[in-house]
């Protein structure tokens, strides 16, 4: 069962939460802001969805629910945000707004955010470049180690995600958004609730062998990277959680995964973002237009399958944002009780109906 | 069969035939410099054996062999390049000088190339800027088209690579360049040599479906996106394919793959590199002790099979390097006929042996 919300009833109901765990109401806002941009498009896991894993963890203290961010570097094209170990929201969107500026005024900026804790959806940040007319890359580490490097048997990585965005000509824009392992860990939940086998190359005993059975796979908590198995190049996508690691942790001071101790009192994950402007490098509106080019071409690709037809990077994501902006957003009945549960004890009026 | 020669014997060869193409010496230098690192390193692919292809491409007059090189736009911390249809390798190499300084200046720089051709390894570009220090990514189309996006049965995007290179405190450099295909068509080759049957998932026929027939592998042309099949995440791979190509050819004003007319006089295709400088983020040299950290921890992974060690992303390559630095480059007898032949066609002297 799942009830639908209009995404404003949403949005209230996470910020009373967020502000009774005595988030600034500036920041509490923008968490509201990143999780609205999620579960608008579909992305469900990296919206309200989270509040129960952020409440378990404020219940461990591992997260700084009065962080106070610090720009820490700015130089050039370039800027370090300090989170406080907050939520990675607020410094987040702190450090892709700066990259914004920068590549404004040179073509192309960075910004980097130590100190940091999970940050939603990746997508959400470069959009905010793609919506101010820029390029926006985002990348960043997770604290839970997961992926394990091609022939290996322990985890080094998290499922380090990466995005990019752009704005296109086209109603949708170009929208890439993906966790460096072959799939989430939700997937493997997803089979073990419905019954069904893993597909082989999603995840891996402790021995560091395939396995399809989910209880397996879910206790082991070991995933492939993209590319699932040797044979299948899963080096590339191990080199590519490493690069996401490279640049989100080694460029910012952050935590590289396997190093942290499990005494530690917070994550320290990193963030990195890149904004590029296109209007640096083509006249107003070309790439805009090349790009929604692009976008048909691929729509119009001949498809495999009868009835499947193949969609351009976004296009799943502006489906769901179309149908649900007027539709609103769908919550299951579980999250629903978890999250009345975490707004009692927060002490967070209700306000997503019900007894 | 292959016989070895020592680097320098192999440079002098390969810049005898490019200046009797006509190059600029400067240009036939770099282009040189460029399958240099890539022979020393086991990219054997993108070496010297790059020669039989840029013959052929020559003789269809599809590159320009007296190309000058034009910085177009140079503004803050981008530039952009064109390469004026020549080798990829002068414009690229120049591209990445630029991105560098600016990067230094800046905090992190970019520049893009248009109307180029084919520039050999990504790496040997990104690792430019770790050669001096920084943080590098290289992106490039390709013009022929090969991966297929995700539920399709027509190629849209070249096999479009991408590289990220970084300085290491460690020996070797964190070093990874992949193509976006979940393999480079240069397997099926080897497996039609060997009588091997393709691994599933690597390779479509005609109608989009999987295909374990190097034969009809070859004739299709059509390589699945990294992640090989829809259920191991080809989508993944796909939007990758696709970011590289926004990078290289929207940015840049380069030709969209699937948009170029098959009788266009030239390929246009683009690339386009970044640079970021460690040392605008942290205090000098932490970046690279980290990354040297990370570099340990991989190789220390308990393996999943005994002796078969984890190696860091860049181990493979290091290890090419220290052992062809001093024991040569291997050549097969059939590459090292087609170059004579070549050298023969050209009117360059012949330097590597034989009667």
């Amino acid at each position: 069962m799942l009830e639908r919300f209009p995404a404003p009833q949403i949005r209230a109901q996470a910020t009373d939460i967020l502000l009774a765990w005595g988030l600034d109401p500036a920041h509490a806002q923008v968490v509201a802001d990143r999780f609205e941009f999620a579960d608008l498009r579909g992305i469900d896991s990296h919206g309200i969805a989270l509040l129960p894993l952020y409440a378990r963890l404020r219940a461990e203290k591992r997260i700084n629910m009065r962080a106070s961010i610090r720009v820490i570097r700015d130089a050039g094209a370039m800027a370090l945000v300090d989170a406080d170990h907050g939520l990675g929201h607020p410094a987040g969107t702190r450090a892709m707004q700066l990259a914004i500026e920068k590549a404004r005024a040179n073509g192309i900026g960075a910004a980097g955010v130590r100190n940091s804790n999970h940050f939603g959806a990746a997508g959400a940040y470069a959009a905010l470049a793609a919506e101010a007319g820029l390029v926006g890359l985002a990348f960043s580490s997770a604290w839970d180690a997961a992926i394990v490097p091609t022939w290996g048997a322990e985890p080094r990585f998290g499922t380090n995600p990466l995005a990019i965005v752009a704005p296109s000509a086209d109603d949708a824009p170009f929208f890439f958004d993906i966790a460096t392992s072959t799939v989430a860990i939700g997937k493997l939940r997803l089979a073990q609730l419905h019954g069904r086998a893993l597909e082989p190359g999603w995840a891996l005993d402790m021995a560091g062998e395939v396995t399809t059975d989910p209880a397996v796979g879910l206790a082991s908590r070991r995933l492939t990277p993209l590319g699932a198995t040797p044979k299948l190049s899963s080096h590339k996508g191990y080199g590519l959680a490493a690069s996401v690691e490279v640049l989100a942790t080694m460029l910012t001071g952050a935590a590289f995964c396997s190093t942290r101790e499990h005494g530690e009192a917070h994550f320290n994950v990193g963030h990195f973002f890149i904004a590029i402007d296109p209007a640096a490098f083509r006249p107003p509106g070309e790439f805009e237009r090349d790009l929604a080019a692009m976008q048909r071409t691929l729509r119009r690709t001949a498809p495999a399958e009868v009835g499947r037809p193949v969609v351009a990077p976004g296009d799943p994501e502006a489906a769901a944002l179309a149908e649900r902006a007027s539709g609103g957003i769908p919550v299951p009945d579980s999250l629903l009780r978890q999250l009345r549960e975490i707004a009692g004890d927060a002490g967070a009026r209700w306000r997503l109906g019900g007894q």
